[in-house]
């Protein structure tokens, strides 16, 4: 009998990226048996993509409702354990909120509900049911990412006094300048992915990364977004200044329209006895410098770094390993907590994260809205 | 009922990280199912591993004979289709004939034999049985690397004048200047390894990769190999001459004792009409260089890329991928030719890369002893 | 007899690195001869490195006003046509006036006044004497920030859509952290290095990059600055935000406790049909990106660079040339000016520069102080 | 009365590139005054071309011999005291020769003479006389390559195990494929360039890079050179295998058909207890590795280097310096040499460097001529 972590996957079928990103890292450690599924609304093509992938159609539910229903029917011993969430961006919630009240874990994709207000009722249903949730930001799956975080948080850069953080894609740039395009991508209608676009998509992954990596909280932001035609007002584009304390201050930068930009994401991090800097497109180098010193550039796999770093990679140096590997990391550590292992809270984004991304979003907004002026986090 | 390829495992058991690489690459196009396997020679671990990863004990079996002569009892729609050879070396030319002489496919880790004279007599009977056959030179499912062949392919270089492939590794320096360890490891001990261990290990890499990119073939070759220890005269450095053509000559470049290097494989490839160089630690830039115009670098997933390449990608551009997906490509292009689906043949290397690769490898330790003089291929 | 332009040099005597630099630049294209200086206020100090550095004592003057009035006195054949000032800041201002109000020709370190109402009134002083002044923003010689100039002047990326120029450094950070020397430094007292210190050293050169590479003007900008410590409230830090348009908007962001950061200037333009990026640490290098193309990576002295970088290219490609060069190429631009050649206004920064950057600076710490609101530049 | 040297240059007029360098470079350090030249043989240009440039021309000679028996009936505290030496290479050799014997210093441009025997004659007649000779394998000028042979002169690399040292460039490949272009550049002719085009042009600084930066001597070597086209058989690409001890071997490699690249001339160095690595085209970093550590990565002016580096750095870290700073930093030496003052050996080449550069370019054109045999050097 396996002793695979029963897992369920709501989305994601067809030619859906994503879906293909959850498998591969679901499969990497040998943790997870795909063991149901709604891949999509319509049953005939669910279960056609089923066959397709080449698991059982017997647990290829007609609809969430129905999977939940059945599922529920079943022992403890036979049931889903843990489900992972990669529909459309406004069945996030519904579907994860049924799902923890109903005992079930989540893995659920960014971002985690349309509006902060759902994330705050999300997080009190969670507290009551004590399940796992994961949010996938991804990023903070890199080994360097990881080794960053622990790094900062042993204290090597000691008192954190400057963050910035870039977020730089130009994918909106062939749309934006073509008014049929720029009124029809979902992503560009606040009804489908909400009040931003720049900031919901992607700066809050910047803002994550920030909070992550540094251990810190940011207090109050100002926020100056961007769009470039009347027509069309949601941000493809924006900065927001940051504050994590007194003396701490820094910038978050985002933005769609840096064309011609693929992914670039980059962190640089601060304080009084060293800096660290690291970016997305080139994951597997992290910069340590300090002032007087040869600029240190470290790289996964070796001994110097943290036990966290090297639980994320599975080859010998100088192998690289992207993001199916980073996404592969962060089912590691949920499969850590399903089974009840011990495990560092940073192996996976958690339900705070999505709280606090979520106020990100609509305070960015709200601070450009109202003259981009300074607001409370 | 499951329409993945029935795919069975021998060695890869344990801590083996080579198994994780396979399963991992298997898992990626949902096209395999892990069926049976012989992990390990002791059969308790070897059922204790496939719990622990969670497949079925049914098709475990005890040993490699064991092994062939059950799955031959099945049905041929139950049988395993293809088997992976992860043992240590010395095994893959008698699993590998074997499994062939069956009517099973296989994919064989590096290097294919011992010697040349098992490498020639596998491929004879592959010829006779007709099997699918393919070599993990897990570089050459990089999408930016298939890149570089469909450019040379097609002209882009125009006639090659020139070709420099380098493989530099630091791993053996510790080693080899400790003596009891120099003396102890089994790269370094021929009985376990072959008459090489450099070439054996990573200058085959280098020149198996130089045909694939050229898809020209090496005439003859001068080595000159070192070792640093008269106790331990196994090659561990060693630069090859190389010529093409009446006039296209150049140089493999192999160490491992190029202190500190992890895995610094770098190709560049010289035409009349430009040159393109790619380096394996950040696989997914490629350059391409024409006189008198700015330095072009391409990267994975953009529409400018081949078929080939772009078939390698499983992301937007500018999400990294790794060497995890670069043998996820290879178990891909395996998946075609085993369900007779169209592929190209630079989707996997193939035997006749490692027949050519082991001729490569005794000539080079002969070209050597006689005192570094010119030997055909 | 020489035709060579004669050339007065006001301080960068003795150890001075700044002396060393525009030295170096004059000598660069055999134009000017090093005619009279007051290297130092100490006469014989003055004449003691008139004599170490090679040059006649016969025109090393006791002070400036001496100096002036002598000079005065020379047949205009005779007389300095060019004075280079590199005295301490807060002399920049009445030195250059009075150069300018006496005919002489000027080149102007930076900063070019300690305030901008002194800025104005020299550019008023300039106007009426129709003299030539170059303000050293020295970066502005490099090849590729030229080229960059030239292609978005042509054109090449459209209409811009986002600017964002990094100016970080992290030389103030060992000064900072210890009371005494953050109370003792000149630059972070404003009685000698004015109200700013982060804005008005570096940021500065970040706003006048932006402004020369677009060729457009920054209307409004909110600045949020920064200090560690309540006992010098001195900016070392700032975030600027910019808008150069209704839908241009950007962002300046300039450290100095970017801890153990060199000179990591960078800037970056996005415009409707692509991007150009340029980092002062690799000066050699412009990128050059363009939707769904490969990244383009120019190189100075390149058949496809334009004519204004070319001219400030002195080797063949290949070999690299650093900020002796670009200041070099001032100092030629300066001198086709002088000699009424034709030349391009690229070719060294002028009094508008500094009288724009001297409001970028006053009104930078204006906005910050007044609760980070916007205002017009 | 100036204290500077009296400087003498040959050839570097006109248009001459060279000739900027060296006048450049001259003029970085304030030591030397242009005293006295003949820069051009047509006499007229040669003063005219002293008028363009602004030197007076009364020490401006109708041709060498003329410059050379007028400059002896100075007074020794007139005359020139060092020259240099610029004029197309067959010429290097009897003017380096005469000046020698007659008691000037010489700066001399590489290749130091057209044969191996008049090299051997030139080192003879500098003993004998005792003059200063240097020789510009100007990339020995720059601060990280001085860095990078302090650093293993201290023995932070333990025992060298492994060179290998590059210089590729591409600019023969637009001449070598146009018969009539191949047939009729200088380079390509022996008369003009000696044997060897690709190993006497740019083999010959990789090989003195390499005794350079390791301290050591190559005691044998066997190369094969390559060429295009039958009807010019002069060597435009070479692979040369080197050892330089029992166990320490590399490779130089040497290419003006590596089409496009610029000047990439890279050398790295691996020992028992670490490497060093350096590129040409971005000359202001040195990689240092060491197994299990973070790569260092340095840069000039940076205290943690040595003295001998910092020397030849002439501003704050991150500030870049070039080609023209690297010949500035050999006449700095020779200044130095000539006013007896005490200097480090590195601080320029030398006759030594010029003999074995001359022994090394015959030996591999007469290796490769034999069928590629090894040759003790």
């Amino acid at each position: 009998m396996s002793n695979k972590i029963r897992w369920g996957v709501l989305g994601g079928g067809g030619d859906s990226l994503i879906g293909v990103l959850h498998r591969v890292a679901a499969s990497m450690f040998d943790a997870y048996q795909l063991t149901g599924a709604v891949f999509n609304p319509d049953f005939e093509a669910n279960k056609a993509f089923a066959n397709e992938i080449g698991i059982p159609t017997s647990r290829i539910y007609k609809d969430f409702d129905t999977m939940v229903a059945e599922e529920l029917k079943l022992a403890k011993s036979e049931r889903i354990q843990v489900f992972s969430v990669l529909t459309p961006n406004f069945l996030h919630f519904p579907m994860a909120k049924k799902l923890l009240e109903n005992g079930f874990h989540v893995i659920c994709e960014k971002p985690m509900t349309m509006t902060y207000a759902e994330a705050l009722e999300l997080e009190a249903i969670q507290k009551q049911n004590n399940n796992i949730f994961a949010l996938t930001h991804t990023y903070t799956g890199y080994p360097m990412v990881r080794q960053m975080k622990k790094m900062i948080e042993e204290g090597v850069l000691g008192d954190i006094q400057k963050v910035d953080v870039q977020y730089y894609q130009g994918w909106i740039n062939p749309i934006i300048h073509d008014k049929e395009k720029r009124n029809t991508t979902w992503r560009l209608d606040p009804s489908k992915s909400g009040i931003s676009c720049c900031m919901g998509d992607i700066g809050v992954h910047a803002y994550q990364m920030l909070e992550f990596v540094t251990g810190m909280e940011v207090k109050t932001i100002l926020a100056d977004l961007n769009h470039l035609y009347d027509d069309n007002q949601m941000d493809i584009d924006g900065t927001v200044l940051v504050r994590l304390g007194k003396y701490t201050k820094g910038v978050i930068r985002a933005s769609q329209i840096a064309t011609a930009e693929e992914n670039n994401f980059a962190v640089a991090v601060y304080g009084k006895k060293g800096a660290l800097k690291w970016e997305q497109e080139n994951p597997n180098y992290l910069y340590h410098l300090v002032d007087g010193e040869p600029i240190k550039t470290l790289k996964p796999g070796n001994v110097y770094n943290s036990k966290l770093s090297l639980d994320g990679t599975k080859l010998p140096p100088g192998h690289p390993e992207g993001i199916f590997d980073a996404m592969g990391n962060i089912y590691k550590g949920v499969a850590k907590a399903v089974r009840n292992q011990p495990y560092d809270k940073a192996e996976f984004p958690s339900m705070r994260d999505g709280v606090r991304g979520m106020n990100f979003i609509e305070t960015s907004v709200a601070s450009h809205k109202e003259g981009n002026v300074w607001k409370e986090l």
